[in-house]
């Protein structure tokens, strides 16, 4: 019975929560957030629901003895250190949604390295992964190309139908912005997917390239509406922003990479597509897509039961074995 | 540059040797055959094309130094241990097509596990893998179940069009032979797709279920043309066989698994497809269906590049870190 810490209480720690509280081998033994608003209440009172089964929100790390964490609550690699060397001094192994950790040697490469050695002497195993990146953008095309021998070109395609998500993901996305206002966003750096680059730099490392820091072309645009469009935040006009469209490129020693999300609401034809392209060409569809919101929860779940079994270090999905669906009851 | 051997010259040990010939980090120190006819040849050679470059076939391992060595001699696991053993002692690595070896506790735990412990004292690694058993209806639908929390029901069609696939393997299906024939070489266990039930009992694994031997029910069955087929053997005639359909099921612990395997000639429609079902259902497609012939040979030597970097034992693909296609020449 593995004995779990939730830190982050955002939609992705509140459901890991409550997915670990379903779990008859998974034992949640502490919640944490800063929050004094959360602090005091259970997974399922945060959820809006009532009362509820489980530990309660503390705002520092119980003492309670624990096997691993699942820290949710950041983008940034060097903002989720200090949790990291928290549970790393109380030998705790960590799966994180932290979005630049999936590959931080892109971004951090020296703090990476430093973090691997501070993993191996504390003995315990470190890993950042989730849905994209960590799987769809990056994991599964490498999974696929096992299956030949040499690839010269990738191409990713992820296709959100953002009309069929909750509503902080559609705010998220720019719906009902003016253009004006999501390009002010965009030169501030306040929308856009986190971990696109990162995904371009894993995917490269499991094809046998390095992408170094600045490397990968990242590019935002606005999707706009050509009609009227329902959403959450209420009618999207002709003309507003109905989502957007994050690309990333990169090219080095024989191999160029494509990667390509669309998250916008009235998107038809969701689904993620890889294609290898090289001697013996090679295609993958997932129909419909990839389920975000519930699928980084599985991802963070799922690992909970393997990375007490993987060396200690800062790992990657490069370094780990397979996190099937275990749950049994 | 890692040194590699290849035992067994057969098509997919021919084709490993030539591919590991054009890539320029990894060097083929010796090809293995006991066949008097092969011995002597070099690579090239035994593919019907000019001298060639390479060593050429020994009956027996030669005693170069090597790092790992492909092995694909055999789809039985008992009689693939004394060439294991052998390689153990001289502290070279394993990678094998060996159908049963892919999970090899199903028909022989004991031996298994005494494998393994050889292997860790050996300081080596040895995994058995391929197309299938070792992707397509096993280790795929395990990553794509990462996405999920848990599945109820997997079910994975694997669709080849023999068609355009080369002669031994439209013989090996059963390409004009009558159903009677069919039925004979059935009823004495030499037709029909090896390692179906060990990806039953990998996937189960993957899924934290335990599948012992002798539950899986693996049904075989002929495929009729009801027309003119042509074939590399002739023209498959009305009545005559085109192909056959292998199956697998098992059911316990809340989980139900179907595996179809259709190989046949007048399949247009060739494709795998991998369907969870669960709290949320995922579906893959590979349009075309994984390439049989290239892939089994990818998937070996992809696997030479990872297995120095893994733990010691007999692993499986649970075990692993994902093997990308590195090659970069």
């Amino acid at each position: 019975m593995l004995r779990v810490i939730v830190i982050g209480m955002g939609p992705i720690g509140v459901n890991c929560a409550k997915q670990i509280l379903a779990d008859t081998d998974l034992q949640l033994v502490g919640l944490v957030d800063l929050d004094p608003a959360k602090v005091g209440k259970t997974a399922d009172e945060l959820d809006g629901l009532g009362h509820g089964a489980g530990p309660k929100v503390t705002a520092n790390i119980p003492d309670a003895p624990a096997d691993v964490a699942i820290v949710a609550t950041t983008s940034k690699f060097d903002r989720v250190v200090p949790t990291l060397r928290e549970l790393m001094s109380r030998k705790i192994h960590v799966v994180s949604s932290c979005e630049e950790m999936a590959w931080p040697r892109y971004l951090h490469p020296e703090l990476a390295a430093e973090i691997d050695a501070e993993a191996k002497r504390a003995g315990v195993a470190l890993l950042g992964t989730g849905v994209n990146p960590g799987f769809v953008m990056d994991f599964l095309p490498i999974v696929l190309s096992s299956m030949v021998t040499k690839v010269s070109n990738v191409k990713v395609i992820r296709r959100v139908d953002a009309s069929k998500r909750r509503l902080p993901l559609q705010a998220k996305v720019g719906a009902t912005m003016s253009v004006q206002q999501f390009n002010h966003l965009k030169s501030h750096g306040k929308i856009g997917h986190m971990g696109i680059a990162e995904s371009v730099a894993m995917l490269a490392a499991g094809l046998g390239r390095e992408v170094k820091r600045g490397e990968v072309r990242v590019m935002l645009e606005a999707l706009v509406a050509d009609g009227e469009i329902p959403s959450l935040l209420g009618t999207i006009h002709r003309g507003q922003v109905r989502g957007m469209r994050n690309t990333a490129h990169w090219t080095g020693d024989g191999l160029t990479i494509d990667l390509d999300l669309i998250m916008a609401l009235g998107e038809n034809d969701a689904q993620d597509s890889v294609e290898l392209t090289g001697p013996t060409p090679l295609k993958l569809l997932i129909p419909g897509g990839t389920p975000g919101d519930t699928a980084t929860v599985a991802s963070l779940v799922n690992f909970v039961r393997v990375l007490p079994n993987c060396s200690p270090g800062l790992k990657t999905m490069l370094d780990v074995p397979v996190a099937g669906a275990r749950r049994v009851s």
